[in-house]
């Protein structure tokens, strides 16, 4: 199959390499000119809503699907019709709008954090008002890595955060203080066949997915999240990976987001599990049948930001992988995935990259 | 690390790919216009002795390798003192010579089947007085997947095997009642660390493999396969990838040949093991710590010969590799690996799939 990318980032990589091992070939849309995926396959060096660049990629690929939510809506619109386009589109609208995901949730039954429309300094009063503080107000569309946010923690920020922020297209959300962090992933094919991976404990710093782990020891919360993974890939008609990111309080999970897309805390999948989500997203664009993602042990993966260090290339254990990224503070450059046979030796071994690694958290004492 | 193939076939794309996970990028010389490792670097089209390609190579790689046994030892010769090319000429050449071989094996304590040199029909027939009937004929050189060797069965047909396979530059050895073949695999870095993985039975139809399975339950032949294959990693002063092939006859082990790179009978690591062939091939030959390949249980791999059936892309279970080459009779299109949690569910799997595959043996009753 002749699959067709928007974007061509290391997840774009993840799922070329995926690709030629099933014998698909990809082609990429991307603005850089040297970008991680061009290892894959062919990249049309474009914007990701260049015309004609999408005209090439419709007449040259069975199928087109993205590896980032912030492609333009409009841009897939112009593909429909002429070459089918997975994850939906309908799909990636409503993850593109912050409120649209949250009524989405609601309407699924999906516990989520109160919130609160915010168009105006006085919605934000309104939403502190009836929500409480702190809380943390995000613009509706085109937010990431912790990017478009703002914590309101007293009323006298109102102003600020208002100018920061918009003061319209805004939503205001009840400020969780979560245990952790979790993510499920899930992918369904064109015939509706599901798969689910195991329950994925995710650790940011600074907004950014530092380290991942799986399995969730909580048979409880992983039927949970599966069980909403489902809703939400019924409900949408979904072809592909999902993501979805909750908190966990106490014994409750409440949604987050959800990205419609091949995800970062999944990537441990590739040597993890049996089939990684990369090829379980193409299979399921391609509608062949899914791979049951068996688990190979506890995993763990550690981003590597800014830079990867000479000690963590000359590691006697863990899976590098380099996106082959120039180095730049904050850029995600690559990660190393270990697998264990028990969850403590996996935080061991965790701990012990962490000391090589710029930036990192310890899983030490998180008790997962 | 930028890697120089000699030869982009389908072990030259598994190359590539891991090549890319790790950050690597590969460069390949084929004389093919569109070979399957295309999709995992660039190529250049040229014959595999051609000097301009080989000078590009060196100039443009930080380590050379190669794909199959039967590079000109006299082209990796150009390039030594420009670049390093791993697993050592002196191997290859080696490998290439079955006479050599076989004595290799003898001074190594390695057993193996009795042989005779033949440079004449003559010789041939003290062979046989030697040795006995029926005798397997080979050529010393260039011989692979079955071709160049003939059966002696009895005295009448000296003249045919001579004229077929020489008469000279032969070799005649024992014919052997094994009751299976296997394949050790092993990687040796520069620094000279080792790791090996499990043994494979492997079943042949024609001289082609068709189907390995691993690991096989005997870990008293296990244990000796490995030293075998530590004494020639070690007397070698090998660097990269080497596999092993030897008959099994009771409890004892003949060593049948060696090839001196990644090996077929080890597809299985790619899905079967947490580091496979290919990628300890790649940390050898750049001196990168070996990975560990820890067992992800019963594997077993059909290879997919003439065509890859509707049927076998269907399927739910498995991991096919298409290497993306036009069908044709005889040609090695792709296979399909299977990782079981017991041996006797991994053969169940594999009798089901070998019903759709074209000319496969089935795995029932085998034993292994």
């Amino acid at each position: 199959m002749r699959i067709g990318i928007i974007g061509a980032g290391q997840l774009g990589q993840m799922l070329g390499l995926a690709a030629q091992q099933l014998g698909d070939s990809c082609r990429f849309i991307d603005p850089s000119a040297a970008p991680p995926a061009a290892s894959a396959g062919t990249v049309i060096q474009a914007a990701f809503d260049d015309s004609a660049a999408l005209a090439e990629l419709a007449g040259s690929c069975d199928v087109v699907t993205y590896e980032f939510e912030n492609v333009p809506v409009e841009a897939l619109s112009t593909l429909t019709g002429r070459v089918p386009v997975y994850p939906p589109p309908s799909a990636l609208r409503q993850a593109q709008d912050r409120l649209a995901e949250k009524r989405l949730f609601a309407s699924l039954d999906i516990p989520l954090p109160a919130f609160f429309t915010v168009d105006s300094a006085n919605d934000l009063r309104n939403a502190a008002t009836s929500i409480g503080l702190p809380l943390v107000v995000k613009t509706r569309r085109m937010g990431y890595d912790g990017k478009g946010q703002a914590v309101l923690r007293d009323l006298q920020q109102v102003e600020t955060v208002s100018e920061q922020l918009g003061p319209s297209g805004l939503i205001a959300e009840q400020w969780i203080e979560f245990d952790y962090e979790v993510s499920a992933i899930g992918a369904r094919n064109i015939g509706g066949e599901i798969v689910t991976y195991p329950l994925t404990r995710n650790e940011h710093v600074d907004g950014i997915l530092r380290m991942s782990r799986a399995p969730v020891d909580d048979p409880g919360l992983t039927d949970r999240a599966c069980a909403y993974m489902r809703r939400l890939l019924e409900h949408l008609e979904y072809v592909g990976v999902l993501a979805l990111e909750l908190f966990v309080v106490g014994d409750r999970l409440l949604a987050n987001e959800f990205a419609p897309r091949v995800h970062n805390s999944g990537h441990w999948t590739i040597e993890g599990t049996a089939a990684s989500q990369f090829t379980n997203h193409l299979l399921a664009i391609t509608n062949r049948p899914l791979l049951e993602p068996k688990l190979h042990g506890h995993a763990g993966m550690l981003n590597l930001i800014g830079d990867i260090p000479d000690a963590v290339r000359q590691l006697q254990r863990g899976h590098l992988h380099d996106y082959g990224k120039a180095a730049r503070p904050g850029r995600k450059l690559g990660h190393i995935t270990i697998v264990a046979a028990s969850a403590a030796e996996r935080d061991r071994e965790l701990a012990e990259i962490s000391a090589f690694v710029t930036g990192s958290t310890s899983p030490q004492g998180t008790g997962t």
